[in-house]
């Protein structure tokens, strides 16, 4: 996995590195990896592309394992990330430039996606998670 | 434009009257009045449903200013809101039940929004806004 990063200055590395251990947990279809990297609780939200809002750990968990089960393979290279800070939390947009094998089917496909993370302690982790389709190039 | 509002206690009433000041403001087709609903300056970012990111206020009311071009009804209900509070940010995740004629063409459809909101004195003003299909009932 690749990241291209606009800003990237040392205060900044926190979010960033969040952002990037989501998507490392995303490929390692690993639910342990991907428990890691979410904040913990109900606050947390989830919008897979093209489905409605998951609230909450239990629903937000329930999908990825989903998720999981049914993928072979999942690769992203991640581009055009920018960062806002705003105290103990931070926004990253991205574009998830990802490969996947679901089913046995290859697919290559682009994702928009606003991260919003929380700092939790040396760790900063993910609380809202919205990725949709990007259809232009 | 009515709202169903899960969880509105008198703290929150700004980042919700923020974000519903934003779907007034679409539906006026009025670039003023959309305008006055954004944060100032280059934080800002906006997703359109399919778009990419446009970053920054020129690149952003250059957009609405195309839509509302092209539009001459928008008409939203707004369900599902949910609010987390952040300090003085806060993020809103809703359903744009939306009603528009585009070009002559009546069009229904769905959207499900992540707002990211800044305080500005009184007001709550927009500074983030990610829009996508939403495909499920």
């Amino acid at each position: 996995m690749e990241d291209n990063i606009i800003d990237k200055s040392k205060s900044d590395q926190g979010p960033l590195e969040g952002n990037l251990s989501f998507y490392h947990a995303f490929e390692s279809l690993d639910m342990r990896q991907m428990e890691s990297v979410w904040a913990k609780g109900n606050a947390v939200g989830c919008v897979h592309p093209g489905w409605g809002l998951l609230t909450g750990w239990t629903a937000v968990m329930k999908s990825w394992s989903a998720i999981f089960e049914n993928t072979s393979l999942m690769q992203f290279r991640i581009t055009d990330a920018q960062l806002h800070l705003a105290g103990d939390y931070a926004w990253v947009v991205c574009v998830e430039n990802a490969t996947s094998v679901v089913s046995g089917q290859v697919s290559e496909f682009r994702i928009l996606t606003t991260n919003i993370l929380i700092r939790s302690g040396e760790l900063w982790l993910m609380v809202h998670h919205h990725g949709s389709p990007l259809y232009e190039s």
